[in-house]
């Protein structure tokens, strides 16, 4: 008797492809291995759903791995994991998962923490406000009322600046994007730190520019790599000078007028992306190099780590010559940001919630700070070297030379921590074969101790 | 004794700004014109505002002419306007503004009939259901749930499309930038249609590809334009065969079959805008270029023209082959559009509340282009040609060489009615220059009556 699927009990709030694809996983469990599926067409026809459905649930299920595609034969029931066919070496055998991993990639807090509710009542708000005007067209270069709060904040650093200067983009990452496509033609030098955030190596690379990777440390870059620009006469230098990603360093008094000295002599820009200045544990908030030099400096800040990465927000604070260009960029790429959401956000940050949200962000991130540190020093010593955390979220782990980082992440997801290797932030793709990244947005303190305990043993294991 | 800014009395739910620029005005209708105001700073200093606050309220005041800048030296009383300060032509006295204007230029429905309660009892659902999840970083290609509605509402067109091959952008500015940037090299051959939708234009003008406009009229472009492309052998060819904007036009089969024929012999894409193919007057919905050549067309849509335009949201469909390259270009680009947007508008064309929406745009919009042609048929007799209004909201006039479209424009302006000057279509800036695009998306039936009659006078008079 050839199989057949089951109807489907529709559950609410659950899409059609997802109850499809619990029904599959469910008769798998019950079935012999590779026993074959009915066709797509057939499924469709069974149950009454689209093929497009059928497919969905079937790559849900694959992607589950309770069945399998073979190329132009079609799905069948996978066989059930066996430990007994994992590789010999007892070593690489998975442990028992812990009930939730220990996530040290993310660079944003974990949901549960966003100020879910505090939006909900700013979209009541605002569309019971703005009605239909909230779903307008947007103007390119971002609601006013926005502009003039962001401005009114900034006002906090003591740079007076106006909403004329302020360019609302999709995150850092459109306005890296949108002063590349303005700056950068094709062939020119674009410096860029190394290691770095690599969403702005992607953007200078799709324009074909020349990157000249500046290594940072601790305290930026050193004076000898900063001399070597006047030999490649840079359009732009993008820059992380605060709790840099991925290494967490600060740019040195020094450091910084050596950029910006240099960027007056040599007549470019310097393209500031200020993703967690606000997150400072010691002393005052940190300078932005853009506080000393407005006319050279283009001021980019997101609202992903400080708030919701979801909400594709951020600004450009521009020098007025280059600010119609960068609009006219902004049009081109999308005719301007979804207005509701600028509206809200708008309605956010005049709201008392904006400032107590930043204070428990940053007292939250700090004691996660401390507990990190103290666990890296408990459970690595000396094996890996790494700065002092003064700021931000990541830290950045140096190994011997000798430690192969890619089996080093292996073995840490196979007992449920995950860590970034250093590569991912390189611009060469071949620098920082022997670090690692450690993000504390995502991981709970008790987390936090664990999580370094293994990868302090793991790391021991391949010295 | 030096003048000063009365204490503000702060309103609620309006920003400060703005109340201080009403407070200004309130001051200007009580001075002498050309008086000086206090420097921003001193404002600043007296109300105990940012000075960022008081350049914004300034410039709100500028803008409704009550004030005026003059550079290094200040703000000052604005005159109060006076008829005897027109020009002396009677004919170019402004009459009263009608209570509100008539806008022929507008391609989305007026904000009152946005949906916007399915659409606020959507984010509240959302929200309640997804809590800070739909805050998190999204997919760069799309949420799935929402491409696979689109997939199930494409299958409407009986052509099976998989979410897999569904790339969701910021509207379609968006996605013909995706496409260009990854199919389009600088110096490239970009085929385009003219007239046309003048965002394409400036995506491709950015790029640096070589345009090579392609005239199109009721039924398409002639067999004569089109065969000579084999002589420029293009990359992409931009076109929006079904009630095309501006010209309300659409492809003829021969059109459509000797331009797919062409695209499979000379080896190059087919970009299809469909904004409004579903606004269909007669017969039924017409097919998409699409439906006849998935592997050659990459098809764009936008929720723009069908629903919201503040929504930022539409779709590609891609071959294969592309998706990946797409995909990246949209990560580089923005990451991807904000998660909550993508969650809301899938519950929503999940509902019941989508189809019926788009049945009763087709309605209004049918009800609308009636009474636009006989009022053309009424008052513009011979003056202009125009196609058939067989679906879409645009209709597109052509009147004798002589007429000074600009003119015509600044002539209806003054009586409140704004229309679409040809030349805004122009992919070559110098044709369609004697043309006007009229569109009766957001324009009440009454109104299209007055506003025909008002454009036929004004053309009278300059012929």
């Amino acid at each position: 008797m050839p199989l057949t699927i089951p109807p489907l009990s529709p559950q609410l709030d659950e899409p059609v492809y997802k109850t499809l694809a619990n029904s599959i996983k469910q008769l798998a469990s019950q079935l012999p291995p590779h026993t074959q599926l009915p066709s797509i067409r057939q499924i469709a026809r069974d149950i009454g759903l689209s093929p497009a459905t059928v497919v969905a649930a079937l790559d849900v299920a694959t992607e589950a791995g309770v069945i399998y595609k073979r190329r132009g034969s079609g799905c069948y029931i996978a066989p059930r994991p066996s430990v007994k066919q994992a590789p010999l070496d007892d070593e690489y055998l998975p442990r028992e998962l812990p009930p939730d991993r220990i996530d040290f990639t993310l660079g944003t807090p974990s949901p549960e923490y966003f100020p879910v509710e505090d939006f909900k009542a700013a979209f009541n708000y605002v569309l019971d406000r703005d009605r239909g005007h909230a779903f307008s067209y947007p103007e390119p270069i971002g609601y006013l009322p926005l502009r003039l709060t962001i401005a009114n904040q900034l006002d906090a650093l003591r740079v007076t600046t106006e909403p004329g200067t302020i360019q609302i983009t999709a995150g850092a990452q459109q306005a890296i994007a949108l002063v590349a496509q303005t700056l950068v033609q094709p062939g020119d030098a674009v410096c860029i730190e190394n290691p770095t955030y690599p969403g702005a190596v992607q953007v200078m690379q799709q324009l074909g520019a020349k990157l000249i990777p500046v290594p940072v440390g601790q305290h930026g870059p050193r004076p000898s790599d900063l001399v070597n620009l006047t030999r490649v006469r840079p359009k732009l230098f993008y820059t992380i000078p605060n709790f840099q990603n991925p290494t967490g360093g600060c740019y040195s008094v020094a450091a910084r007028q050596r950029l910006l000295a240099l960027a007056r002599e040599l007549n470019f820009y310097i393209l500031e992306d200020d993703h967690v200045s606000e997150l400072y544990y010691t002393g005052a908030k940190p300078r932005t190099l853009w506080q000393d030099a407005p006319d050279r400096v283009l001021y980019v800040k997101s609202f992903s780590k400080l708030l919701m990465p979801g909400l594709r927000l951020g600004f450009l604070v521009l020098p007025p010559q280059l600010l119609t260009a960068v609009s006219q960029a902004k049009q081109t790429a999308d005719l301007g940001s979804p207005g509701l959401n600028q509206r809200v956000l708008d309605a956010y940050l005049r709201s008392d919630k904006w400032p107590e949200y930043q204070a428990f962000l940053r007292k939250t991130y700090h004691y996660r700070s401390q507990v990190l540190q103290a666990a890296l020093q408990r459970h690595l010593g000396n094996a890996a070297a790494y700065y002092p955390l003064r700021g931000g979220m990541n830290a950045w782990l140096s190994f011997p030379r000798a430690l192969d980082v890619e089996q080093l992440q292996q073995l840490c997801a196979q007992q449920g921590v995950l860590i970034s290797p250093g590569s991912e932030f390189s611009v060469t793709g071949t620098s920082a074969k022997h670090c690692i990244r450690i993000s504390i947005a995502a991981t709970f303190p008790d987390k936090i101790e664990a999580g370094v305990q293994v990868l302090a043993e793991c790391a021991e294991r391949l010295l």
